[in-house]
């Protein structure tokens, strides 16, 4: 049911469950209204990982990140990567809020553990919402004792539903594996869906494992997986100042020898995440997958197919269903990434549109269609409009994810307040 | 009536007159229609530099450029810096059309060089127009007689409209000034309007000067005022294939103390057509100055400022007159360059927004209302959104120009084959 351009047979392994973040073994969570938004959505969520967790994080690279990203980063390094809770506020991002942000975060979180048994040092905080609002204080320190008591191992769906701020559907998915004779469960929810271009974590991603890893190979393992998921994808090119992946690891030891294995549902998970995030991008219609093969290493690669898919031509062309590939080649062009033209080749879908530099001769109406098709997919299906590009021989290959640049994009952010 | 934020003080000494790029001593222009587009607009154009002219270039960096770029590049090389013609058509871009772009572009400027009387390495073409579309050689090779016979002193505005392609103002500007009690008169052609986001020249612009420069000196002096103005622009964020500027000098020898005089007005009518070019985005509105002080350097302050100005939040912020400082702070935070937040201030026109990382109150419907009144501004007068923002105590600042993202925009390319 899952597809992923990198481990194909991976998905063989792994399929999927329901219980999104709470699937697996030990894990509890609650999502509910605080009050924090105007509309009367929830707005606050919990997770709660068992006694014994380990916690790996990537966070924005943005210099004008939130206080709360600060918060984690300090406590996770602290607790020697041990955190236990997260609490999700949305509505507010809590960023650029001056000393006040520092301070709200670290009471609120104080309170928290005092609800929870824990020490400080085991609860994070990641806020989402609108830059520069501050967390009204007093409708969250109260909420925080309901939110507790509503903490349960099928709490999932509530706190995916929870940090939702414009995205229109809930982000959450859940996996499980027999390595070994023993179930594994993997659990991931996300949430978008502007402002959405990562350098490190994506805008609010959790996952959770029950198998247990060493901190240390746990930490490797997520950012190997960040950097094949979260990161290859972008809605509009601007990047958060308040992105932030949480992944917990708790349960009894794993062997090693399925690390490998394990890493490959954790990227399964990543990447359905991702896309899901691209799919419900503001105003998008359509998910587009760049893959680029044949450059000189992973990052020629990567950076060529980021360039592409956040192109805005590129992205109006897909808009308008135009199989329009001179967009696609200056896109290339100006990645900054050495290639001989010669040498590019291009495919949309199961068109080739150019071979060696030179451009073919293609049904168009065809390929108008096979992008036309695609619009509004529906999730769990290959709806892509994929843009394959070769660029020469070498072993370098990666993809990005993007999506379409609509008029909805346009007045839905000359109208809200981010 | 011109303004620059680099050199407000050289504005007095340059004065304003009409003619466009056949404005400057001896310079020879014509524009006329060859059939070239399917609508009865003007679509080829010849300008003609006096004997002994300089002729510096500045092009795209993209690696997917026109085969016509690359004649240009190896021509000047050539010649020495000596070219004297430039043949520039519109409709067709003639890039990653294979052999035949540098085939064609041969053959036509080597018949030019025939009906001119000079040596082919003293004559260019520019081309711009549809990605991948040949120019149709049989109507381009039987209007080159024509076109030469049109060359006339007054031709500067019949060439600025013939360049033009979704361009709805043609762009053009002449400048004076007494020098040592000798008239030096300057002239300047461009043309837009999307895949401007320049790394060199921009998608065509013509300088014409009627003073004599030394060929090294005239180079350097170029570069230093296409870093300083149209590659401070950006419409959408993608460079084209295209992208080429040259600046012709010709006359008597002008002594090198007026040298920083004549640097300060070839900048003035740089900006000038730089700010039109954005002006006549496609779908633009509204212009934006995003100035940076207190970088670390001139390269911080300008990429800063570029972020910030083509950041798809802060354009359809600006599309929707929403002086949401929070974007702006998201934008340069994710800059790639280093500062403190705490040292981060943000004025938007007279109205400051942030103090030393800390929000300020302000008013929200005077500043939302400063945006406005500047929406659909006329040429030439200060009509401007500007962003200023103070990232420390450096000596680096520069500015950057962009205008909003509308639905037009959205429109037009999804609409229209590039």
């Amino acid at each position: 049911m899952l597809s992923t351009v990198l481990s194909p047979s991976a998905s063989s392994l792994w399929s999927p469950i329901s219980g999104g973040i709470t699937a697996p073994e030990g894990f509890q969570a609650a999502g509910i209204h605080a009050g924090l938004k105007q509309s009367q959505r929830a707005d606050l969520a919990l997770l709660l990982a068992p006694s014994g967790a380990v916690c790996a994080g990537t966070f924005t690279q943005s210099l004008t990140r939130a206080a709360c990203v600060d918060l984690c980063i300090e406590r996770l390094h602290d607790s020697g990567f041990r955190a236990r809770a997260v609490l999700i506020n949305s509505g507010q991002a809590n960023a650029c809020t001056g000393d006040r942000g520092r301070i709200d975060s670290l009471r609120v979180t104080s309170l928290l553990s005092d609800h929870l048994g824990l020490s400080v040092d085991e609860v994070l905080i990641c806020s989402t919402g609108v830059i520069g609002v501050p967390i009204p204080m007093d409708k969250l320190l109260v909420s925080l004792g309901p939110l507790v008591e509503e903490l349960n191992h099928e709490g999932g769906s509530s706190a995916a539903k929870a940090i939702m701020t414009t995205d229109l559907v809930d982000k959450q998915i859940a996996l499980k594996a027999d390595l070994g004779g023993r179930c594994v469960r993997l659990g991931g929810m996300a949430k978008g869906s502007g402002m959405i271009h990562p350098n490190m974590g994506t805008m609010l991603a959790y996952l959770s494992c029950d198998a247990g890893i060493p901190v240390d190979v746990w930490r490797e393992m997520i950012k190997r997986v960040v950097d094949n998921s979260f990161n290859l994808i972008s809605v509009d090119g601007d990047t958060s100042t308040n992105d932030s992946l949480l992944a917990f690891s708790a349960g009894q030891s794993l062997d090693s020898k399925y690390w490998p294995i394990l890493e490959d549902g954790l990227l399964l998970l990543s990447q359905y995440l991702s896309k899901a995030i691209v799919r419900d991008g503001e105003g998008a219609n359509c998910l587009l997958e760049v893959q680029v093969e044949g450059a000189k290493s992973f990052n020629d690669a990567k950076l060529i197919a980021r360039t592409v898919s956040s192109s805005l031509l590129v992205k109006t062309a897909l808009h308008g269903c135009d199989p329009n590939w001179g967009r696609i080649v200056a896109a290339v062009g100006r990645s900054g990434i050495s290639f001989r033209l010669s040498e590019l080749s291009i495919w949309l879908g199961p068109y080739q549109l150019m071979h060696g530099g030179e451009p073919l001769k293609f049904d168009y109406d065809a390929a108008s269609n096979y992008m036309k098709e695609r619009f509004q997919g529906a999730y769990l299906v290959d709806d892509s409009v994929c843009i394959r590009l070769k660029v020469g021989d070498g072993f370098g290959s990666s993809f990005a994810w993007g999506c379409d640049l609509s008029d909805e994009y346009v007045r839905i952010n000359a109208d809200y307040t981010t």
